[in-house]
């Protein structure tokens, strides 16, 4: 998505770590006009895929997962990272490692909202090495749901996350690949 | 709002210690052709306020305000409960009580995000002792950016948040206020 391509050079921050900060409209501040658009980028590559939830991870997929729920008039299910006082014993867990945060989640789903049957189109702002993504993956499967694909605003192509789920055939559509970013000069390169 | 008392009435649980568990469509399914109309709502309520910005916390204010934000053509920030490794030093605060979840939360909007000028819509999913939309009033009045009022999906009326921030002054467009509710009977009454 050269639009999206073009907003990471402009408003994008390389810093040490593979970091890359795109806080100015995914995922502090949200530019809500342009994140509509990403969710019809999604709406139209799953479109045929039979998609009736949209499944991301808190708190940063939250945003653009509503957006595109939207355009499949579907509900939208976010797996949440603590256990809090009042959610219900019976989950579906996964454990995640979050790079950016340099800690161990354990990410859970109530079971009555993910069931047999259902397709489900996963949603988030990143991804690198796909551990939000396979915990979100497994979290489907143990319901005896279907992942129909994953929608991806940012991939860091240079990581294995995106390479790996492809080769087990997962359908992954990132909007924009980054090939390679560098600290010291700020330069991003994308994937052809 | 109707549609919304009905819906709770139907899908709401309530526990011990004025929880009421809305999990199935307001924050964690997220039911999103219904918060769309909740955003309408929100919308006609302050079309004609100037606001530039809506602001909420995360995580389960994120949706609602991603939906909302859209309606007024504008970007959603969302306050954040943790210092990640990624987040410039440059920050709003404001110290938080969750008695849901029964700890203290520093919560941090980076400071370029909000503005002098601005005028900002507060939405969030609860207001009942009022501490996270305190917690934002304050982030915004820092900054030097103006309240233009809050949209807020569920009101406990019993409890002197609302209360409290009205007599101050604020705005606060709650879409169904709880009169009153009972963790042994399931019992929700609204105020008329």
């Amino acid at each position: 998505m050269k639009a999206l391509e073009e907003k990471i050079q402009k408003e994008g921050q390389v810093y040490p770590g593979n970091v890359l900060k795109v806080g100015s409209f995914v995922n502090h501040q949200i530019d809500i006009p342009f994140m509509c658009e990403c969710g019809k980028e999604f709406y139209n590559e799953f479109k045929d895929a039979g998609v009736n939830k949209v499944l991301t991870i808190e708190a940063s997929g939250i945003a653009i997962a509503a957006l595109t729920a939207q355009y499949f008039n579907c509900p939208m299910v976010f797996a949440k990272k603590t256990k809090t006082s009042n959610i219900a014993d019976n989950v579906l867990f996964a454990t995640v490692k979050s790079y950016t945060h340099n800690c161990v989640n354990q990410i859970m789903v109530e079971k009555q909202f993910v069931n047999p049957g259902d397709k489900v189109l996963i949603v988030d702002d990143f991804l690198a090495m796909g551990e939000a993504l396979n915990g979100l993956i497994k979290i489907v499967e143990d319901a005896g749901a279907e992942v129909v694909g994953a929608g991806i605003i940012i991939e860091k192509a240079f990581q294995e996350g995106g390479a790996a789920l492809r080769e087990k055939g997962y359908k992954i559509h990132s909007l924009a690949r980054v090939q390679s970013m560098d600290a010291e000069t700020g330069k991003i390169e994308f994937v052809d």
